[in-house]
């Protein structure tokens, strides 16, 4: 199932798309996408309805974030060992964690801000895991009960705020709209292979970014478990599992940053793409 | 005005403190002590109540965290000088920002758990900012229009997840419970003095931090104005601005952490105190 949000930037509607890609209704069964609607029995619920009979949505709508209140936005760090390489960083010994501000948060097609004073914006295709079950010091091996699915994240970072101004990257992380995220909730039986997804970003046409999350380090199920030895997840929280090389900063010979004006795509296979204009923070 | 929200655990209702210390409920005016309900011009509304007219709340009801629906728990790293230097660090060049998940919010009398595995469960009395209104790129000057009040924060942190495992303090700043807040969120009309408070921090008896405000390195309206520069701020924003020296990991000769059953109490002249039964996480 492919659950997604639409409508006008903070009055989303609940939607989910069909097998012939057209979006359909679900405000009459559920709020939001969100919360206690990412429980296993409402998605075992939504999942009986017969998508030809909710209301077909006309038109071309905007597509917000696939998740509404979130209340985590955690991510983790160089957990691809040749991303790790291009950042000139050795693979952790175990898990990096850092955050993103909600604020961050912004639909998969919406513009990108480049903060003002900017010179180093860049580029992070990740593969996201959203929480439905409230997790706390659960097990590797029971972890993925608690996962409702995935999504497409955008881990927009700016390299100067995050590495070059007074410790810890959250300043660099979280600036507004450095969170795209969607288009769909995938729900997690529909990515049984999500250990083996191909996952791409381009600039302006130009491919940066080509890998696949076989590559990386710290699997999904290891990360629910360990992040919830140390917080308790709840549902509609957002993970962020790191990315894979051809970020800017690891271009060679030289770094190249995103500006005003360019378009960025990228996807995961099965999860839906992306597609931002940058533009300057007013 | 002292407002806060009181009752069960996710079921709080607002109310505010009267001249006699006495709770008067807020329902039939606000629904809750958060987002909009911060802006000036709410404030203002509920400032011309008769708190004698409001009903008397009976009993003494559990307090609850002072704001709610907390969007981004913004947390000053290392802004007290003496503290940095009992830390052994020196005062940034500039404020270190680092994040709290929403999840650790707790009321200011609740208990505090002890992660399992921690070895350096640690205290932190600090004055916090709540947003009233959207600041984004403000000038220092301007930035008091953006902040409703302030509140007592205890930063609980655990050494070892924010030091010892794997870079970002994130990890040990987080864990659930880690941020009592509240008793109040006392309206800035109330706190002129705000870089003049007498802060003190006492487990079991023992007073280990005892500090003001007026030791605070970087003030509130350079830190609004500073954090707007690199994400937008809401309302109902939180935003701990450092705690001054004592900590646990600062004695001598060695460091002092907090076990179960134990008892810290914190305040901050004017904004009230909170008191924190520490057990073990379950």
């Amino acid at each position: 199932m492919k659950l997604l949000r639409y409508g006008p930037k903070g009055k989303e509607k609940p939607g989910l798309l069909d097998a012939n890609g057209k979006i359909r209704d679900l405000s009459k069964h559920v709020d939001d996408v969100a919360g206690k609607v990412l429980s296993p029995a409402s998605l075992k619920k939504l999942a009986k309805l017969d998508p030809a009979k909710l209301p077909a949505v006309r038109g071309n709508p905007r597509i917000g974030p696939c998740v509404g209140s979130i209340g985590k936005f955690l991510c983790i760090g160089l957990n691809y060992a040749d991303h790790a390489a291009e950042s000139g960083l050795a693979v952790p010994p175990e898990p990096v964690l850092f955050m993103k501000a909600i604020s961050a948060v912004c639909g998969p097609n919406d513009n990108v801000e480049i903060p003002r004073k900017s010179k180093k914006t860049d580029w992070e295709v990740e593969l996201g895991v959203v929480i439905g079950t409230e997790a706390k010091y659960v097990s590797e091996k029971e972890a993925m009960n608690y996962v409702a699915g995935f999504c497409v994240i955008n881990d927009v970072s700016e390299r100067e705020f995050q590495i070059e101004r007074a410790g810890q990257w959250d300043k660099g992380k979280g600036c507004d709209t450095f969170g795209p995220i969607g288009p769909w909730l995938v729900t997690k039986d529909e990515v049984k292979d999500f250990n083996n997804l191909n996952m791409w970003l381009e600039v302006n046409g130009k491919r940066y970014q080509n890998g696949s999350t076989k590559t990386m380090v710290y699997k999904v199920p290891f990360l629910v478990s360990y992040l919830s030895q140390f917080m308790s997840l709840q549902p509609g929280d957002v993970i962020s599992t790191g990315t894979p090389p051809g970020v800017g900063m690891g271009q060679k010979p030289n770094p190249i940053y995103l500006k005003a004006g360019q378009t960025m795509r990228l996807g995961i296979a099965g999860l839906g793409e992306q597609q931002q204009k940058t533009v300057a923070a007013k």
